[in-house]
């Protein structure tokens, strides 16, 4: 498929249709956004043998990969019409009032939410169903009672067609207005651009590059009325594996570490990209057998040659530099990398910004450590990570509160066991972390909260019965 | 009391005891949290009888105000007290495991919520209690475990210092750390560029103007690594005035109108700036009642001499400018301003963005329409307001509807009763709304949920069972 650049005329009536749409979706029935949803994880379903093979061209992620993240895709969208059906888009806060001079005295009060208006959502190249076309910004922003307008990303262009059209043959069944999902395309930055500045678009959602994301954001800061921009963005997911934790289990542990590096050619935002261990024997010997169990694993192609480049060139940032030792440069099998492993200490990781950037992929820096303040210095350093693991901070200590505390500084989310690959799709869900990890560490962009994005809290004061009793929602 | 500017070593030296006491602040139990707050209100009642002459001095507010402003802060101290006490800094949320493979299998999952760290606080001048150095974003703040660098407003400097005196009493006798509360202060903007600019801020709350807001909401985006900015700015209020309302109470709305817009010098944000009614027999004599309610008022002396050239030089820009018709321009009284008010049609509105501009005083612009399309038209132009007024919108019908999507897409707040000044401390308030009433939309500044812009979710997995009880407080 020939891929062009919607032009700039393109962008604006695709936003225009969002916002002509929008009044008409965000007063239906909550039963007609649920309807759709699962709607569209029927039809997804329907249509799997036909969009696995067509999505495995684009992206070579395999075929089972592909077809668990159709399942996930799916399962969010049933999870948000669940959401739906719950009534969960339109809380309502109630107060009554209280007769008497403030402050104890008010009149009545009842808070709901209402839907931002049209939001741009931003298809991200390394999960072609999760995160594109109908994945789960858009499901939260239809949850929400929003229209989208989402940017196909380039690196599965035939899929992403694909997808809208069976978004478009299921609103067209459900007679539901056109312009409730529409879809723009482009390697171009002015895409994007054109998509963040134009003037129906109250809100957006991207999931991708540190660099992308940072310039999305400060365009839709830089408008005459700036909107909220909720980018996920890369992150290097620091493991602290403690040595209580590897003279458990430290052989097994190394397996499930190299796998999580190698998972998807490395190609997830929750890669772990950091290994924290003790400079002692417990440490010493865990990373002989990571770069054992590294060495074994056979990643597969990456998504695109754009970021095999930037694999490359990171790897060869990190190679022969002043402090990096290279345990494992494993060479490239055909189209398909190989797996990297560096190592410094604390002192020189503290020293070298350059080492505090992810490399996307399948590589990771170890950094040895000789107590807990080192630790500690670490994890400050990396400011903001999606995720943090942690291994062996199982007991109460009060070392232990010090680095849970130091975890939650700088992440979303803490894990104390497994790897952070894996992102589940549930309520206490937090997918968004600290600067630069993601440009709003307060929302999520997984789970039933991933809708909040997309609502503004209003008040309604002294308000008729008909409005409270259609939970705001004129 | 000569007010000079704290020096650049001060303020970095506030911010740094305040990063060096927020962690043990965050770990202390809630009760002690409570305490606190409720310390703080005991404290400022007691020095009642001391604060508020002193306020009225520098503010000229009047002693029966700065009473009743006394009363609301220790009100808002004693509500997140209460808030504490009940658990609400430290929410929950969580998922049990499920065995399985994913989507529908799942570790552990816990969401907390974890104070952000250091919060800078830039006081108010028209609230001198209210919203300044113990104010409700100090507060916040603090019930939500963070500790405060307050920027003390210049217009009343000796008031700032002697609640900055109480609080480090009561911080001293509950054998709290010293770094919980800092004061800094000046005129010049460099003291507050560095406030929003040190590392070890986390966040920042400000009430004030869409200038100075906007500038420091800027900064706060400039950094090595942004921080959430929450601005409370300028807003216009449009009260939209029906004729069913008129035919039916007329002349107590007119009176009421006239209250809300000279109440403090009309030196509120919640100030109502904009009248749109019909222009037929009802409008026209409500805006007849209105100009003579008004010229009734009679308006104390504003808060400092810049605010008042400020409105000066608002009314100034009205007068005589093509299309607008000055209704009421009564002297100034002495050093009070005298109120005023202008009209214009829907056309004139439209056409002139400079009348879109709050004017911070007792001033109103009265817009005649000629039906429906055209009250829905000067809304979107108005674009971002605290709040929004229906009068006579209480039947369920299409107009209404319309009316209601029209105020609820501009406002944080839509009444149907009363007038907008008066914000109700309550669990269901909403005090902020679309740009540029607020830099962000989606968080308070009143009522519990404030403290929600000072607490960031993470998500704990597969957490050990002490951090549980701790509800993920290490």
């Amino acid at each position: 498929m020939t891929l062009s650049d919607s032009p700039a005329a393109q962008v604006r009536a695709a936003c225009s249709a969002a916002a002509d749409a929008a009044p008409a979706w965000a007063a239906l029935p909550l039963a007609r956004r649920a309807a759709l949803l699962r709607g569209l994880a029927d039809a997804l379903q329907s249509a799997r043998d036909a969009l696995v093979p067509l999505a495995d061209e684009e992206t070579h992620l395999g075929p089972a990969r592909l077809t668990g993240e159709l399942d996930r895709t799916c399962f969010q969208l049933r999870g948000f019409a669940d959401q739906v059906d719950a009534g969960a888009p339109q809380p309502v806060q109630h107060d009554a009032a209280i007769p008497g001079s403030p402050p104890a005295g008010r009149p009545q009060l009842t808070r709901v939410r209402v839907p931002v208006g049209p939001v741009a959502m931003f298809a991200a190249s390394n999960f072609p169903f999760a995160f594109s076309v109908l994945g789960g910004d858009t499901a939260s922003a239809l949850a929400a009672g929003c229209t989208v307008v989402v940017k196909a990303h380039p690196g599965h262009p035939r899929l992403s067609h694909a997808l809208a059209d069976i978004a478009s043959a299921c609103i067209a069944a459900q007679q539901l207005p056109v312009g409730l999902l529409q879809m723009v395309q482009g390697w171009s930055v002015e895409v994007g651009l054109a998509l963040v500045r134009d003037p129906a678009i109250h809100a957006a959602a991207f999931t991708g590059s540190v660099r992308g994301g940072v310039a999305l954001w400060r365009e839709a800061n830089a408008r005459p009325r700036p909107i909220p921009f909720y980018g996920e963005l890369g992150s290097i997911n620091p493991v602290v594996a403690l040595p209580e934790a590897l003279a458990r289990q430290g052989e097994a542990l190394a397996t499930q570490l190299a796998g999580s590096i190698a998972l998807g050619c490395g190609q997830f935002c929750t890669s772990p990209g950091l290994l924290i261990v003790r400079d002692d024997d417990s440490g010493q010997g865990f990373v002989r057998q990571l770069t054992q169990a590294l060495a074994d694993t056979t990643p597969h192609a990456m998504l695109n040659t754009s970021i095999r480049a930037g694999f490359n060139a990171g790897v060869a940032r990190l190679h022969g530099r002043a402090g990096v030792k290279t345990l494992l440069a494993a060479p490239a099998r055909g189209v398909a990398p190989g797996p990297h492993l560096f190592a410094t200490n604390a002192a020189g990781f503290l020293a070298d910004t350059a080492l505090h950037d992810e490399v996307f992929g399948p590589a990771c820096l170890v950094v040895s450590v000789r107590d807990l303040q080192e630790t500690l210095a670490v994890l400050q350093a990396v400011q903001g990570s999606l995720t943090v693991t942690l291994w062996g901070a199982d007991d109460d200590t009060a070392d232990n509160r010090r680095l849970v505390r130091a975890a939650q500084a700088i992440a979303g989310r803490v894990l104390f066991s497994g790897v952070p690959t894996g992102v589940a799709i549930t309520a206490a869900q937090q997918h968004g972390g600290p600067w630069p990890s993601s440009t709003n560490a307060f929302s999520t962009s997984v789970g039933p909260a991933a809708m909040e994005r997309f609502q503004r809290p209003v008040a309604l004061q002294d308000a008729p019965v008909w409005l409270l009793d259609a939970r705001g929602q004129a």
